[in-house]
C-alpha cells in the first residue's frame, strides 16, 4: 500500500491566500450560504430587518439544506481561481437537492438577474429568490434547466461526471468542475465514468476537474466512500487514473487555505499536461489527471444541534436542519441566531445587494460560471454541413431488385458528414463497442475511435484523437452525448436495440431537460438526441432471447409529445433519409430503428425523401386496389414487417389475384396518433384515407403491437386492426423462425388475411390456400430441425416487380 | 505507488500440482475446449472418427469462442480445488458468450446428461449437445436457464458480480466463484458492484471470489483494464477492498501451476478470515478477501493466425475463429488441426464418454459447480411463514375515517414477518437508502442494515448483520436480490416509483429469466421479485419533475403475462393483502404501487382481502346506482386517483343527487385485459357488468392514460372509455397542484362527468356545477400562489360516510 504521508504531503496547513482574499472568498461563502438557508426557510424579511416572525417562515419546507456549503465552498474557490488563472470553467454538479446553492451564486455574481430580471440583485430580488425556491410554480431544489450555468438535472443521480466528460471533449480551453457527490459516487452509472479519462484527449479536448464532496451521509446512511480507509481511497482514485488532491476538514480559515491551495495545484498540473501534450514534440501518454477530494462535515456551518441531536456532520442535516421553525419559537430563535452567523450585514448593503467584499473575487461577463456560454449550448450551436442523403442513396431499378445492408448505407453517409465538418470538430459517434459490428466501420476511412491508454501495434483504428467513442457501457455512452449536445455539438448513438433499455431512465432525465428548456427563452435549442437502434430484435440470430426486446420505443412514446419522436424506415434509402431529418432537427430525441443485414431497397433515393416526408403512405406499386377502395389493408412498420408484407402480398397475389390488396408503410410512428395528440399526427380524415375507416387492417409491426393499439384506439377503424408484432417469443434461431415463433411471418399473415376479410373464407380457393399455408408452417418447422436454415423458398424469396402492374 | 515486487511475489512459477493433477487438470482442460470449439462447429462426427467433411460443419457458425478457453480453464481448477478443500462453489459467469464453456463443463461432469437424459454422456450424447448448441430449438450461446449450475442469464452484461453477492448472502459455506470479463468491467452495473464487499457478513454471508479475467479485448475494441498499468489496476483492485492474485500468461504448463497456487491461497484466505469471523472473539474488521486477476489471450488454444491475419491474443477470436470451414477446405483443414490439437483420443474412451485422466479430478454429486442446489434455488425454497395480514390492518368504522400510511402500515407488518422468519434467514429487504425514508422504518426495531465498512457510534441501525441492504445504486439493490432469490429466498426491493426504470433492463433479463425457467422442468419455482414502488408520481412535493415517472409499470406490462403482476392498491390494508399475496408467489414479477403519506383507509381488513382477492370491484358504499345502470361510471386505480374520484363523487352528490354514479376501483391492473391475453384478465361478460358495455366510464389512473387504453382497447365499452393520469406535466408543488397541473383534480373530474354523461349538461343545476368547477380551478391557482399550499377545502376535505346511504 502506499504510504499516508502521500496524502499528508498534499495537505496545505498553511496556504495561498493572502488575507484580503481569504476575506473576500470567506464573505463569498458566508453570503451564499445566507442566500441558501434563506431560500429553504424564508418568504418574506429576506434581510432580517425586523426580528425573525411566524410570517416571515414558509409554511411548507421543502428545501434541503445538506450539500449546499460544500458546493458553496468550491464555487466561491473556484471564481477565485478562475480571476487568478484567467481560466474558462463550467460548474456540474452531481449532488442532489444542489439546486439552492446555485441560484445563491449565480444571484450573487448577477447571472441570475439577467435572465430573471423579475428578480433583480437587490432586496426585493433576494425576497423573490427566496420565495420562489421549491414554492409552487418556483424553482426545483434540484438543479434543473432554470439554473443558468447547469447542463445538469441533479434529481436522479449518477451522470454528473459522464455529462462532464461529454461537455469538455472537442472543448480544448474548458475546464468542466465536477462536483460528485459521496451519495452518487455509489451509483453504477458514476462508478462506470472515473475511466472516462482513457478516452479524453489531452491535446484537442478540455479537463474534467473532479471534485469528490466527501461529506459522509446519504438521506439515512452513511456513504461508502467516506467509511473506507483513507489508504482505500487513496488507491481506488489512483486506481481510477487520478492523482488525489485532499482538502480535509472543517475550521473555514484552514480549509479556505487548503482549498486555494489545492484548486492552484490543480489548475497548474492540467496546464502543465495540456502544454507538453500540444506542443511541436508532444508527449503521447496518458495523464493523472487531478482530482480534489474534500472532506467536510455534511450541513456544514448549520446548525450543530437541534432539540439535542447531533446535526451538523450527520445523515440529519440532509435536508431541513431546524423542522419547525414556524410554529416552534425556539426552532425559529435558533433559524435567527443561524442565519445572523454569517452576518448579512456584512456583506449585503443597504439595499439588499452584495457588497464589495463578497464580489471582489467573483469575475464579470463570460467567466463567470453562471453565464459560461458553453453551459447554454444552443448560443455556440453550428448546424452540421450534411451532405445531401439522395447522392448517397441506393439506385434500384424496380422495387426491390438490389440489396443493401441500410445502416452500411447510411456508414458511407456518415463518413462524407465526418469530412465536411472535420473542421468544426462538432460530431461523435458514440457506441459500446459496436459501430464496426453495426455496419458502420467506413466511418473508419476518416476517422478513428479516441483512446488515449496503451495503443498496441495490432490495434485498428485506435488513435489520440477521434470522432468515434466506444465503451462498453451504455451509461457513458449515452452521458457522454447528452454532455457534447447541451454544450451545443451534434452527434448520434449507435446501440443494440434491447440494450437501450439501459439508459431509459436516462432518456427519461433529457427528455424533461428538454420539455422545461423548450420553455425557457434564454435557453436556446440544442441538436436532437438521435439513437440508432440496431442489430435489432428480428434479427439477434446468434445472440438469442437475452437481445431480443424492442420495447425502448415503448418509453419514448410515453414522452411529451413535443420532443419525442420515432422512426422505422423500411430500407437503407429511407434510412438516410430519416438519418438527414434527424441531424439537422433541434430539441428532439429522436429513434432509428433499422437493420444492418443486407434487405431489398424498395424506394429510390428520391421516392424515399417523399416517402419519409409523408412518414406514412401506400406503396402503389406494391397494392391491387388501383385506388379503389381495398378489401383488405396491409400495414408495416419496421424493416423486417415490410419485407414480410410483402412477401404476404406475392402469397395473396398468385392464389387470389382477385383480391384488392393496399400496402401501406409507416415510417414516423407518431402519425398514427391523432393530430390533437402529436404534431407529426394524421388527421382522421388523412387516417381514415390511408388506412380506411371499415375494412380490415392487418398491421405487421416491428415491436410490441399494444404500442401500435395505444397510438391507434381513437382512429374510425379501431376495432378492424389486427396487430401482429414481437410477443416475447425468441431464442438463437434464424430469422424467419423468429417471425413464426412471434406470429408475424408470411404464412399467417395471409391466414389473418383470410380470416378477417368479410366473407373471402368462403370462396374455396381462400380455404385451400389456408390449408396451404398451414402446410407451410409445418414444413418450416420439419426444415428447420433437419437443416438448421431456412427454408429455400423464403431465403431465396425475392419481389417480383413485374408482377407489380 | 505500490511496489510491482508485490504482484511479482503472487505469482508462482513452480506451483502446487504434482504430476498426476497436472495431467488431470490440463486433461479436464483440453476435454472442455474441446468440446466447446465442437459445440461452435460441428454437427456430426464428433469424435473425427472420420476426416473432417463439409457436412459434419455447421451451415450457420454462430457461437463465440474468445471468452470459453478461460472459463474452461478456471472451471477445471476449481474442480480440482473442490475435491482438495471440501467447498462448496456455484459458478457465476459473467462474460457473454460463455455457454458452450459451461456445456461442456456440465456435460463431463454428468450434471447436463442428468437434467437432459437425451443428451447422454457417450458419443451420441456429445453429437448432440454439438449439434443444438446454438442452433435452432436448440441452446443459446450465452448462460441461461437452461445452463444446470447458472443462475445468470450472460447475454446482457454487467450483473454477474452483484448476482453472486446475492446468492452468498446468509449462505455461509457457499463461495461464489464469479469471472467478470474485462468488457463486462466496464460498466455501470459492474462498477458499482465491486463495493458489495462493504456489505458482506463474514460472520453469516459466504464469500465471492472473483476472477477478472483480462483477456483484452470485447468485439472489436481492447478493454480499459487490460490496457492501464499494472501498477494502476493493483491500485483499483485494493482501492475496491480486494487482495489481487496474479494468473498472468499462455503456456499451459506454467498457467496450471500459476492458477492452482492462486485458488489454494484464495481458498485459505477466505477460510482463514471466515473463521477469525465466526470464532468465540470474532473479529470485526471488514476482509481485504482475495480476487483473481487472470490475464491471459482471448481465444486462447484456438488458431493462431487464420488467412495470415492474428486471431488468438486478438478481437478476431472473439467469435468464429475460422470462419469459412464448411465451404473452404483449407480452412476446414486448420479447424481438423485446431480440434485434433486437443488430442480427444486421449479424453474420450471408445463410446464417446470422457475417461479416467478426464474425470479425475472432477468432484462429483452436488459438488459439481453445474449440480450446486443453490444454482436451482427452488430446489431450497423454503415458504415464509408469512403472518395474517388482517391482523394488522387498520380498523376504520366506515370509509375514510380513519388516515394511515400504507407503507408505515406495511412497515409494521414486515417487522413481524422478520421475527418470525428469523431463524430461517431467508428474507431481506433492498433498497437506494430509502426504507427509513419510505416510512418502512418500524423494521428497525428487530433487525438492522447490514453493514461491514466503518461504524461510528453516532450510527443508527447499521450492524454487521441485519436483514436490511441499502445502498445508492438501484442496480446493486436489482442484483442483490435476484440473486438471493434464484438461490432459493425471498425478498422485496423497495424503491422511488421513478427510479426503478433504472433497472428496466436487469428486470426484462429476469422475466426472459422466468419465462424459460418455468418451461424446464428440473427449474424448481422460486419466490416471485417483489417490487414496492411508494414515493410516486404525485407525492414528490420536494423533489419535483424529476422524480415523477409512473412509467415502471409501462414496461412491465411488455413482459409475458405468466410471469407480470401489477397492483394498485389504494389504502392501507389493501396494500397489506396484496403484499401478502405476492410475498407467497413464485416465479412472478410483482410490481406494487402505494404510497407513504397518511391518507384515508377505505376499507376494513376483511373488506380488503375480499376486494384484493377481486382485484377490481364496485365500491358499493360511494355508488349510487343502487345495483341498477349507472349514468356514469368513475373508475380508479391508485391511492391518489381513488382519493380523487370519491371527492368527485362528494361533489357530484352535493349538487347533482339524482346522478346515478358507479365507483369502480382496480387493484389488480391485469383485470383489464381480456381473460385471453392475461390470466389474471377478466372475461368480457365480467367487465361489462362492472364498467357496463355503453355508460361513459370515467377512469383517473395512477400512470400514463395510454396503459388503460392498451389494456382495455378490445371491450366493448372501450369508446366510452376517457382516462386521466399522469400527462407528463411536474415541478416542485403541492400535491392538489400536481392533479390539476394534469387535469386529474376533482374539479376536472367533475367536468369530465357532465361533459361527458350523455344530456347532463342540457340541465341547468349541471352547467351552474361547470361553472362553479371552473371558478374553483381559478380560485386554486389564485391560493397557491399565494399560500403555496392547497385550498383549505381540499386539504380538509374528508369523505362522509354517513351522505353514503
Amino acid at each position: 500500500m502506499m504510504n499516508t504521508t502521500t496524502q499528508a504531503a498534499t495537505r496545505h496547513r498553511r496556504g495561498p491566500l493572502p488575507a484580503d482574499q481569504l476575506e473576500a472568498v470567506d464573505a463569498q461563502w458566508r453570503a451564499a450560504n445566507y442566500l441558501t438557508a434563506g431560500q429553504i426557510y424564508l418568504m418574506d424579511n429576506p434581510l432580517l430587518a425586523v426580528p425573525l416572525d411566524a410570517e416571515h417562515i414558509k409554511p411548507r419546507l421543502l428545501g434541503h439544506w445538506g450539500t449546499s456549503p460544500g458546493l458553496n465552498f468550491i464555487y466561491a474557490h473556484m471564481n477565485r481561481a478562475i480571476i487568478a488563472h484567467d481560466l474558462n470553467v463550467m460548474y456540474v454538479i452531481g449532488p442532489g437537492h444542489g439546486g439552492p446553492a446555485m441560484f445563491a451564486n449565480t444571484w450573487l455574481e448577477g447571472s441570475y438577474s439577467e435572465i430573471r430580471p423579475d428578480v433583480p440583485r437587490d432586496g426585493q430580488g433576494m425576497r423573490k429568490l427566496f420565495q420562489e425556491f421549491s414554492f409552487p410554480g418556483g424553482v426545483p431544489s434540484h438543479v434543473a434547466p432554470q439554473v443558468p450555468g447547469s447542463i445538469h438535472e441533479g434529481g436522479e443521480l449518477g451522470y454528473s461526471l459522464a455529462h462532464a466528460y461529454g461537455a469538455v471533449l472537442d472543448n480544448p480551453d474548458l475546464i468542466a468542475l465536477c462536483v460528485v457527490g459521496d451519495g452518487e459516487a455509489e451509483t453504477g452509472p458514476l462508478a462506470a465514468s472515473w475511466h472516462a479519462n482513457k478516452f479524453l484527449s489531452a491535446a484537442t479536448d478540455g479537463a474534467v476537474l473532479p471534485v469528490l464532496h466527501l461529506n459522509g451521509y446519504k438521506i439515512a446512511n452513511p456513504t461508502v466512500l467516506s467509511r473506507i480507509t483513507e489508504e482505500e481511497l487513496e488507491s481506488l482514485l489512483r486506481g481510477y487514473g487520478y492523482s488525489p488532491i485532499y482538502v480535509t476538514g472543517h475550521e473555514p480559515e484552514d480549509m479556505h487555505q487548503q482549498m486555494a491551495a489545492a484548486l492552484d495545484r490543480a489548475v497548474m498540473e492540467i496546464r502543465d499536461f495540456q502544454v507538453l501534450s500540444r506542443c511541436e514534440d508532444p508527449v503521447l501518454h496518458r495523464a493523472f489527471w487531478p482530482l480534489i477530494v474534500l472532506r467536510t462535515p455534511k450541513g456544514w456551518t448549520g446548525p450543530v444541534t437541534v432539540d439535542g441531536y447531533q446535526v451538523e456532520g450527520t445523515w440529519r442535516s440532509h435536508q431541513v436542519p431546524i423542522a419547525n421553525a414556524r410554529e416552534n419559537p425556539s426552532h425559529r430563535a435558533q433559524l435567527a441566531q443561524w442565519l445572523q452567523s454569517y452576518r448579512p450585514e456584512e456583506l449585503f448593503d443597504e439595499n439588499g445587494a452584495p457588497n464589495e467584499l463578497v464580489t471582489r473575487l467573483i469575475p464579470s461577463g463570460r467567466k463567470r460560471m453562471g453565464s459560461n456560454p458553453h453551459a447554454n449550448g444552443g448560443t455556440l450551436l453550428k448546424p452540421l454541413a450534411l451532405p445531401d442523403p439522395g447522392t448517397f442513396g441506393v439506385v434500384t431499378g424496380q422495387p426491390g431488385a438490389v440489396d443493401a445492408s441500410p445502416t452500411r448505407v447510411l456508414g458511407r453517409y456518415l463518413r462524407e458528414l465526418l469530412i465536411r465538418n472535420a473542421d468544426s470538430r462538432n460530431f461523435r459517434l458514440f457506441g459500446p463497442d459496436e459501430t464496426e459490428s453495426n455496419k458502420l466501420g467506413d466511418v473508419y476511412d476518416v476517422t478513428d475511435k479516441q483512446w488515449s491508454a496503451t495503443i498496441l501495434p495490432t490495434d485498428q483504428h485506435l488513435a489520440r484523437d477521434g470522432r468515434v467513442l466506444e465503451v462498453l457501457s451504455e451509461h457513458l455512452c449515452q452521458g457522454w452525448l447528452e454532455g457534447y449536445l447541451l454544450t451545443g455539438r451534434h452527434g448520434l448513438f449507435s446501440c443494440y436495440e434491447a440494450f437501450a433499455h439501459i439508459v431509459d431512465s436516462m432518456v427519461n432525465q433529457h427528455a424533461k431537460w428538454l420539455k422545461i428548456s423548450r420553455r425557457l427563452p434564454w435557453r436556446r435549442p440544442i441538436a436532437s438526441l438521435n439513437y440508432l437502434l440496431t442489430s435489432h430484435v428480428w434479427r439477434q440470430d446468434h445472440n438469442g432471447f437475452s437481445h431480443q426486446d424492442p420495447g425502448f420505443i415503448d418509453n419514448i412514446a410515453n414522452k411529451r409529445a413535443e420532443v419525442a419522436r420515432i422512426y422505422l424506415p423500411p430500407d437503407a434509402n429511407t434510412l438516410l433519409s430519416v438519418a438527414a431529418h434527424c441531424l439537422a432537427s433541434r430539441d428532439y430525441i429522436n429513434v432509428i430503428v433499422a437493420g444492418k443485414n443486407y434487405t431489398p431497397v424498395w424506394l429510390n433515393p428520391e421516392q424515399a425523401a417523399l416517402h419519409c416526408a409523408r412518414g406514412a403512405d401506400i406503396f402503389e406499386w406494391a397494392s391491387s386496389d388501383a385506388g379503389a377502395v381495398p378489401d383488405v389493408v396491409l400495414a408495416c412498420a419496421g424493416d423486417v414487417p415490410t419485407i414480410e408484407v410483402l412477401a404476404t402480398v406475392s402469397i395473396l397475389r398468385k392464389h387470389l389475384p382477385q383480391l384488392r390488396v393496399r400496402v401501406v408503410n409507416v415510417v414516423d410512428l407518431f402519425r398514427l396518433q391523432p393530430d390533437s395528440q402529436h404534431p407529426h399526427g394524421m388527421s382522421d380524415v388523412d387516417y381514415d384515407t390511408l388506412f380506411t375507416a371499415d375494412r380490415p387492417v392487418i398491421f405487421a409491426f416491428h415491436g410490441y403491437p399494444a404500442l401500435i393499439h395505444r397510438l391507434t384506439y381513437r382512429r374510425a377503424g379501431h376495432a378492424n386492426l389486427h396487430v401482429r408484432g414481437y410477443l416475447e417469443e425468441g431464442t438463437t434461431t434464424t430469422p424467419f423462425d423468429m417471425l413464426v415463433l412471434n406470429k408475424m411471418d408470411r404464412f399467417q399473415l395471409v391466414i389473418d388475411v383470410l380470416e378477417r376479410t368479410p366473407g373471402l373464407l368462403e370462396r374455396a380457393e381462400a380455404q385451400t390456400l389456408r390449408e396451404e399455408m398451414l402446410r407451410m408452417h409445418e414444413r418450416h418447422h420439419d426444415w428447420i430441425r433437419a437443416h438448421g436454415e431456412d427454408l429455400p423458398e423464403v431465403r431465396d424469396w425475392r419481389w417480383e416487380g413485374d408482377q407489380t402492374r
